[in-house]
C-alpha cells in the first residue's frame, strides 16, 4: 500500500523568556521566544518535526497559517513528496489561494518553512542522516532540481548553480571529515542584550572568548551615549582581536544609521546588522557604500530568495544572515546559498529564538560542504538558550557547532517541553499573560 | 465618561465566485473573492467598517490575524485614537511580538489595515463627511502628521512633502467642485479574464467603449499565442484610441517578460502589469528600460511604503497602483500618495476584488484633490461585480467612478450578505467546499 502523509500537527508553544529580558534589543523589548512547532505523520508510522520561530503574540496566527496549508499535504504519497521536494515547496508556496497571504512572505510562508523543514526531517530520519549530511550527498543535479529559478535567472541560471556545485564537488569528502573533527565556527549574541546591565555585559564578553569564540555581537540603537560606552567596554573587555558585531534590529532610517555608526567605528565594530528596514535593499547599499570597511549584515527578516538575489545584485550586504523558518525552509535556501556562493558574499546565518541553532546549523555545514566549500569569514550564530528542550540539542565545543549525527534536522523538542510550554493551557502559562 | 473603543469584530467572508471564472488571471484560476470583514464599535455607539480582501483559502488566517491585532485596540479612547491617526497605525504595525510575522507585511500587516480602514471609516462617519472629502480638508501639517518617515526620508523629507501639499492647497475648492460634478476616470477590467473565451472577450470589449470607458484590461500569461490573439482581437474591437492594458499577475520571469511583451507589442499594449514577482525591484527596473515606450505598472502586492520607496528611486515603475488593503489602509497610503508626487508618478489604484474599488476611490480622490492636484493620465480599475453587496456601493458614470456623498469609507456590507456569505456556516457556503 502506497504510504501517505498521514496528519499535519501544529501546536502553539511559547516560553515565557520575557521576564528575564534574555533576547532584547532595540526592536524586540521584551520576547516571549514561540514556535508553531509541526509534527508531521506517515502512514508508516515515520514522522518529521519543523518549527517556525516567532516572538510570541501571533504565534497563534502562525499555527493558524500552517492548518491552512496542512490540506495541501495530508494525503500524498510520501515518495512523491521526497521525489520532488522544488515540487513540493511549490505547491505550499504557490497555491493560489493561499499566495495572496504573500506572496512568499510573512505568516503564511513562515507556515510553509516549518512545514517544508519538517518534510526535510521526515527524509532525514528514513535516510538515516543529518540533513546537512543528506544535502552534501545529493548531487549537483539533484541539488539544482530543488531550486525554483522562475525569478532568479537574471543573477543565476541552472548552469551557473551547476558549475558551483560541480566545482564544489571533489572536495566533498575531505571537508565532511574535516566538519564532523572540528565543527564549524560559531559566533555568540549571549553577552550582549539590551537589557544587560555593562557588569553583566563584560562578564559574558570575557567568558566568550574564555569558551573560544573569536566573535561577539552587541545589540544596539536605542540610546547613542549607552552603545558607544557599552562598545568601548566590550572592547577593552575582549581585546582588539575578537570581532564585534553590532545589532541595530531596524531601528534606524538610512541616514540615522550611517551617523550612528560613525559614533561606533572608533571601537572597530566587524559588522552593522539590520542598519534599517529589512526590506530596504537601496537603504543598506546607501549604508554599506558610507560606512565601508564596517561590512553590513541582513537577512533573518529578508522574506524569500527574490529579495536575496536583489540585496545581491545591489551590492547591498557583505553577510547574508539566512535564516531556517522565514523563508520557505531546506529548500528556498538551497537557492539562496547558491545566489550567495555565485555573488561570493559569506552566509553567516541567524539563529538564536527557539531551534534556530538546531535548524540552520545544517544549511551552514552542507554550504561548507557541498557549495561555497570554506567557512572562511563564516559564523553560525550562538546564543545560549532553551536548547535543553531539543531531543538533538545543538552542541558548542571552543566556540564551534560539532556536526549534528542523529538523523534528520534537530527541530524535535521533547514531548514534556511541547505539553508544559503550550499556550495558553501549559503547566508554564497557568494563570500568567504574555507580555 | 471617555468614550472608547469597546469591540473589533473580524466575519469571514467568502463569495463563491471560483463558480463563474470572474477574476481568472495567471496565477489565481479559481479565485472566491473574500474578505476579513472588520467592525468597530465605540461605547458612544458608533461604529466603522473596513476589510482586507483575500481570495479565498487564508481568509480565516487573515481572520486570525486581526483578532490578533484587536487587543491592542479594545479600551482605547476614541478621541485619542482619531487625534494621532499616525501613533495608532505604529501601534499596530510596530507591535514589538506580532511585528516579527512581517514586519509591515503579508497576513498581519493587511489585518492592520482593515483595521485602520474602519477607523477612517469611524473617523468620516463622525465628522458626516466620506473619507476623500475629509482627508481633503485636512491642513497639509495634518497631513504630514500621518506619516511615518522613518524609513522613508532618503527619498522623502516631511519638508518635500508639506511644499507638495502646499502646492496643491489653492486649487482644493475648485478640484473638489469638478469631482463632484464629473467623477474620477475609470478602467475596466471587466472584458479581460482569462477565463472567458474570444466571443465574450470582444463582446465585453465593445461595450466597455459604448459605456465610456477610455481604457479595458486583459490577463496575459498563461499561453503566449492565446496572447497575441486576444489581444489582437480586443485591438480590433475597441479601436485605435483606446488604451489597452495587459497584467501578468506575476508569471514571468524577468527576461521572459521582456520577450513575451515583444509579442504582444505590435497590438499597443499601454501598460504591462505585475510582469514579475511583485518583490522584484530591480527586475521591474530591467523590464522597464527594454520595454519602453510601454509603461510598466505594479503595486497590488506591494506590501508597504518602504518598497514603493524603492520601486521609485529605482525607477522601476511607470504607474503606481496602490491597494486598499495591502499596505496598512488610508494613513500609509497617504505616504505612498506622496512619495508617488515627489517622484512624478501617477497613481492608479488596484481594485476589484471585494470592496476594493468602494475603498480605493477615496484615494484617488483625495490624490486629484490635495496631493497631485490631477487626473491626466491617472484612472481608478473598476470591475463590476460583488457591489451590490455593500450599502454604499460606487457608482459608475460614463466610464467615471463617481464622488461618494456617505460618510466613511464606503467599506460596510449589508448584513444579509455577510450573514448569508459567512464562512463555512453562511447560506451561500452550506454544503459547499471552496474552490
Amino acid at each position: 500500500m502506497t504510504e501517505l502523509i498521514n496528519s499535519v500537527e501544529a501546536v502553539d508553544v511559547r516560553f515565557p523568556t520575557s521576564l528575564e529580558l534574555d533576547g532584547s534589543d532595540a526592536m524586540n523589548p521584551e520576547p516571549d521566544y514561540s514556535a508553531a512547532y509541526v509534527t508531521i505523520r506517515t502512514s508508516g508510522g515515520d514522522k518529521g518535526c519543523g518549527l517556525a520561530f516567532t516572538v510570541g503574540r501571533g504565534n497563534d496566527v502562525e499555527v493558524a497559517a500552517v492548518r491552512a496549508l496542512a490540506p495541501l499535504v495530508v494525503g500524498l504519497p510520501v515518495a512523491e513528496v521526497l521525489g520532488d521536494l522544488h515540487g513540493f515547496s511549490r505547491r505550499l508556496t504557490g497555491d493560489s489561494q493561499l499566495r495572496w497571504l504573500g506572496p512568499e512572505k510573512g505568516a503564511i510562508h513562515m507556515a510553509a518553512a516549518a512545514i517544508v523543514n519538517a518534510v526535510w526531517d521526515l527524509y532525514g530520519r528514513r535516510t538515516g542522516k543529518p540533513v546537512w549530511r543528506l544535502l552534501s550527498e545529493l548531487s549537483p543535479e539533484q541539488l539544482v532540481d530543488l531550486v525554483d529559478f522562475r525569478y532568479l535567472e537574471d543573477a543565476l541560471t541552472r548552469d551557473e548553480a551547476l558549475d558551483i556545485l560541480r566545482r564544489a564537488e571533489p572536495g566533498r569528502a575531505e571537508r565532511t571529515a574535516h566538519l564532523l573533527e572540528h565543527g564549524y565556527p560559531a559566533y555568540t549574541t549571549t553577552p550582549g542584550w539590551l537589557g544587560y546591565d555593562d557588569d553583566k555585559l563584560v562578564r559574558l564578553s570575557k567568558e566568550a572568548v574564555a569558551d573560544g569564540f573569536s566573535q561577539i555581537k552587541l545589540k544596539v540603537g536605542v540610546d547613542r551615549d549607552a552603545d558607544v560606552r557599552r562598545l568601548r567596554l566590550a572592547r577593552q573587555a575582549v581585546g582588539p582581536d575578537i570581532r564585534i558585531a553590532v545589532d541595530a534590529n531596524q531601528a534606524w532610517g538610512v541616514q540615522q544609521a550611517i551617523d550612528w555608526m560613525r559614533s561606533l567605528v572608533p571601537y572597530d565594530p566587524y559588522w552593522i546588522e539590520e542598519p534599517t528596514s529589512p526590506d530596504d535593499i537601496l537603504g543598506h547599499a546607501a549604508v554599506r557604500k558610507a560606512l565601508a570597511p564596517v561590512k553590513v549584515a541582513t537577512g533573518e527578516h529578508t522574506h524569500n530568495q527574490v529579495m536575496f538575489k536583489q540585496f545581491l545584485q545591489a551590492g547591498a550586504l557583505d553577510v547574508l544572515q539566512m535564516d531556517a523558518s522565514r523563508t520557505a525552509g531546506v529548500t528556498e535556501n538551497v537557492a539562496i546559498l547558491l545566489l550567495a556562493a555565485k555573488f561570493g558574499v559569506p552566509v553567516c546565518p541567524h539563529a538564536g529564538g527557539v531551534g534556530l541553532c538546531e535548524m540552520v546549523q545544517h544549511l551552514a555545514m552542507f554550504d561548507y560542504v557541498a557549495v561555497s566549500g570554506t567557512h572562511e569569514n563564516r559564523v553560525i550564530e550562538y546564543v545560549d538558550h532553551l536548547h535543553e528542550h531539543f531531543t538533538d540539542p545543538v552542541r558548542i565545543r571552543d566556540g564551534h557547532y560539532l556536526a549534528p549525527t542523529a538523523p534528520g534536522i534537530s527541530a524535535e523538542m521533547h514531548p514534556a517541553s511541547v505539553a508544559a510550554h503550550s499556550y495558553p493551557d501549559g503547566a508554564v502559562w497557568k494563570g500568567k499573560a504574555g507580555a
